[in-house]
């Protein structure tokens, strides 16, 4: 038994944890390690950030995805530092691991591009504290001009600010116009909550700029239908509490939400000297790290040109895939067979906008509205398998569509001092 | 319209929203103030600290429950200073509010008696934000445990503290074990969760010690067929860092939870010179308060004695009946007719020992087992009335109790520093 390889892989993403799953019965010890015990959902963590679903709908305990992979043990950890050259890394609190292949999935972060002074008065959401923390900005916002209505007769303006309108930016706008119009509506009395206004700016000339300018173009007027302003060519180039600087105009804000830029983990820089803009690592066409053939990069912290010339973009399905390049290069290797190269097969995108529209683009089918709707939450429901909660999920979802009602609407955590009103844009508590 | 009387309910638990809904209707103007923005389904609020529900399940928005209550307006914020002279009170970042009638139902929250510094180690179980942060401490626990059993070999024992044998420590204690024996054990590979400990410590001489003398036998006797050590007449009388000392003994503890010891709102403190030791109002025959007649003290924080001199216990039935009283008796107040005495009326209890075993007293009845399980189910469903989420909740209970599994194991927030071992048992966040 002390001949099986030990397998290490970092971060419990869609990437790693395929990866596991594809490691799983071979004849190596695989441990994956997180600093979370969940594995997160991404995809619909706007709904959580607005009071749809709960946190633990969308999240799931890595350790009983993996429970059948009894070659699979997972370590609660944060990876400091990877030493390639000794095949070893270390845990934030010094613990040392080994390894003889490590696949490293540890995925991105969001960027301010330099101005990381910004979070506080405008995170971003890619964990389920972030959720949290951005639903109980938008939850407190209504809260407090409710507060002030009633005990002056009148109150500051709601304004929600969404900065990116790629399918995150576009997901939150469309929903908190949907809270601020439907769900919340009848729950005021002294305010009214459909006159809150929710901004999204984008600096590009459209919203969605991955797909085609039709289904743009088709996906902002269901916007504005909505009741979102979207604002294109348009740049931030300063947040302040309570205010976003949006070109020359200064926009007084409730709530500010960053759905722009993406940086790839820290670690990618420790496995290579030159990282792109992005931090990514610019992988071997087998998906491992030119000079270090035993660790594989994958997912959104792998930079991987196509033979068109354009990236592999950073989206689950390509990290699902690298994992599987990842794994079955691993199972060559230990076979003696040769190395097969990764191929992204794009099997199209999709995005929603609200309570029941959507825009898909696969090859030439393209579909929009009500349908595509209909075809997103398919495909979400399926993504779901592997989640033990996919049918309360499901029911959950049904259940908002059908009463219009936000089952989650807590606020926990921080404090609510409303005084004044923008007060609770204070540094993010420690969730 | 000027003349309408002006009505503050402080508090949004059992009491305080009963109170509004009686007063829904009338021809006053209700206020109901609370620091959270949701009502807690208290009785469940162990199934959150033990991972079986969702907190958002057990908590509801104030204001939904409220929303067709034309005539009350709720407020987001924190009492501090009730001036019953001015009938005035000041909302913590110094907002006034006037009114006429004035009903206090701010609850009660765990006395450490004197040894606030005790809270760190051992926090409490009051609110949503206390079971988040129990559920996190049980859950790392086992995180750190099998982690160290990776990376050595070995793992210091794991010991879970549960001070106070009352429903709650009972629940907890039961609940624990459960998770320990049974939903965890497949999960972890290098550990036995099994092998866990669950000590329940009691001051006194049983458990349960508001019910008669059999059923708490019987209800020590379940806690012990389900693994739970449950020591008697042992006092706690210090806590540290990663121990407990009962009597003269020193426990080591991987998590401490203290389930004994209320104490009132600290604003009953500024309606009356004398409060009792736990900080109750001890209020008149109508539940006024001697020299304040248009105020009202009900739920936990009054102090009420009944004919036979026994004190009406914090219960929510309690608690639910007095809101009923003081708001007929303003009804009786606006009519010109004379004020009723409170009167208890005890319809028994219950408390729930694990997956599927309780105790049920009421006058002569009695029941144990799996008969009184079913009878703690039907009426803690019943009691979910007003929740939307009723539904889901059951369907969650018996998901876990079909499939013994734990949905809602997320570990959120505070750090997952593991080294030393109880490190984690670190001040709590601000969740």
């Amino acid at each position: 038994m002390t001949d099986r390889k030990e397998v290490v892989i970092i971060g419990g993403g869609f990437g790693g944890l395929k990866a596991a799953k594809r490691l799983t019965g071979l004849d190596v010890d695989v441990k994956l390690i997180d600093k979370k015990n969940h594995h997160t959902f991404q995809p619909l963590l706007y709904q959580v950030a607005t009071a749809v679903l709960s946190p633990g709908e969308i999240a799931s305990p890595i350790r009983r995805i993996l429970s059948r992979s009894k070659n699979v043990e997972v370590v609660l950890g944060e990876v400091k530092t990877i030493d390639a050259e000794a095949n070893t890394l270390f845990l934030r609190d010094g613990d040392e691991i080994n390894y003889d292949y490590l696949i490293v999935a540890a995925g991105a972060r969001h960027s301010y591009f330099g101005n990381d002074d910004w979070e506080v008065s405008a995170p971003g959401l890619k964990t389920v504290e972030d959720a949290i923390e951005i639903r109980r900005r938008v939850l407190l916002a209504f809260e407090v001009a409710e507060r002030e209505a009633i005990l002056t007769g009148t109150h500051e303006p709601l304004n929600f600010v969404v900065i990116g309108a790629g399918p995150t930016g576009v997901e939150l706008a469309g929903a908190i116009a949907g809270i601020a119009r439907v769900a919340l509506a009848n729950d005021f009395k002294a305010i009214d909550t459909g006159q809150a206004r929710v901004i999204l700016i984008e600096g590009g000339d459209r919203v969605l700029n991955t797909f085609s300018e039709d289904l743009s173009a088709r996906a902002k007027q269901d916007l504005e239908d909505l009741g979102v302003e979207v604002l294109l060519n348009s740049f931030v180039n300063e947040i302040a509490p309570g205010k976003v600087k949006a070109g020359e105009e200064w926009i007084d804000t409730s709530v500010a939400v960053w759905a722009t830029g993406v940086s790839a983990s820290p670690l990618g820089a420790q496995l290579q000297d030159e990282v792109d803009s992005a931090g990514r690592v610019t992988v071997n066409r087998d998906l491992s790290v030119p000079g270090s053939e035993n660790v594989f990069v994958i997912g959104d912290m792998a930079r991987f040109e196509q033979s068109d010339g354009s990236l592999v973009p950073g989206v689950a399905p390509a990290a699902i895939q690298m994992a599987d390049t990842a794994a079955r290069n691993i199972r060559n290797d230990l076979e003696g067979k040769e190395r097969g190269e990764f191929e992204y097969h794009d099997k199209g995108s999709m995005a929603t906008i609200g309570r029941s529209k959507a825009i898909v683009e696969a090859g030439r089918l393209k579909l929009t509205g009500f349908i595509a709707w209909l075809a997103w939450l398919f495909v979400h429901v399926l993504l779901l398998v592997g989640f033990k909660n996919r049918l309360t999920v499901v029911a959950e979802w049904f259940w908002a569509y059908l009463t219009r009602e936000r089952s989650a609407r807590l606020i926990t955590g921080g404090s609510i001092e409303l005084e004044p009103a923008l007060k609770f844009l204070k540094p993010k508590a420690d969730l």
